[in-house]
């Protein structure tokens, strides 16, 4: 049962590593842990866990007794909705939109990727993983008869904002970008970024960096 | 040419921002550009871009005249190493892992993915996309050999803290980590984490209380 739904997006995003966790504790048998056992294992700050923890659950525990593992679970895993399957569709079927619809483990986290769309003859008409994958033409009506409120966009770049105003228009809330742009939609509208050229960018030039310096010692 | 070496992990991550930009100008046809303009573009403060460009590039340019798109372009991708490619290796071949080496794009961005590592018997001496995947136990060996020294880690959780341990006595200095867990590693290994569930986590949420707030109204 959530507590309270006043959550930070850092606590958020921290809440799918602390599931993770309990996932492997309760696969080992553990029934029961707590804050500081749970901050213990990942490095964290236990007032931190803590916090995190009372947000989405209320099963705080008596002190010294800990929280049960499975309720724990299911509290997270209710307050990040993984119990009710949001629908998405995927637009833009190339090397990673191809790849996200192979990969089946966004279901774990609640996902349901109904169809794909893109222009390419090639791809239209076909399926990946059992799932569609329309012409763009389509994206309007599909979204709307399916009440698809989720898109995860992997578009080329200079079609993205266009494909973006479009899924506005037919109702899509929240927007997955994987597209290395920024998008400018509506208030209403909710865009999280992931932009894996850049993760790498800062990744590649530092490790550059520390190869240098180590040549030279 | 680099013009200075002290560049924060902001400004490298909107360098591939800016390159996708560039290129999209280049396929237009546009020769010159300037701060503004690719400020403009993007929506981005001037002095930032240019800021961010004047670290990279000492193609500045006369006022009014702009700077060259394609010595822009060349000066970015060799900062960010695109020219001279980065040797990986995937560990852990599962859906994600299995798409990565199946997704082209990462050559785009100076990766060179060498080969897969798992330790399922049905995936090991089989191939993705042209590239071998090898038993988890030649890890060791294969690194040493081919001088690698970035490993993309997309292994299940509980084992990839001992493979992270592993990788770095092999020589891996930078970790692409896909795992949602804080990796530990020597000060002079790079850890550069994405979250995937913790990035949909926050967009599920916040798309949840909108429609909420939405079906109150």
């Amino acid at each position: 049962m959530a507590a309270d739904k006043s959550i930070s997006s850092k606590q958020l995003s921290r809440l799918p590593i602390y599931l993770k966790l309990l996932y492997s504790l309760k696969d080992k048998g553990v029934e029961k842990t707590s804050a500081p056992q749970i901050a213990k294992a990942l490095q964290q700050n236990e007032e931190q866990v803590r916090k995190d923890l009372q947000v989405v659950s209320s099963h705080i525990g008596k002190p010294k007794t800990g929280r049960v593992v499975v309720d724990l679970i299911d509290d997270i895993e209710t307050f990040l909705g993984y119990h009710d399957a949001t629908s998405t569709v995927i637009v833009g079927v190339g090397h990673l939109g191809g790849a996200f619809m192979n990969y089946s483990g966004f279901s774990e986290f609640g996902l349901n990727i109904l169809a794909g769309f893109d222009v390419d003859e090639n791809l239209v008409g076909g399926k990946i993983n059992n799932k569609e994958i329309f012409h763009v033409d389509s994206l309007e009506e599909y979204i709307v008869n399916h009440q698809v409120h989720l898109a995860i966009l992997v578009t080329p770049t200079d079609v993205a904002q266009n494909i973006a105003n479009r899924l506005v228009k037919s109702g899509i809330k929240a927007i997955w970008n994987f597209v290395p742009i920024q998008l400018r939609v509506p208030e209403d509208v909710i865009v999280e970024n992931v932009n894996l050229a850049s993760s790498l960018a800062v990744l590649s030039h530092k490790l550059k960096l520390n190869l240098e310096k180590e040549e030279k010692l």
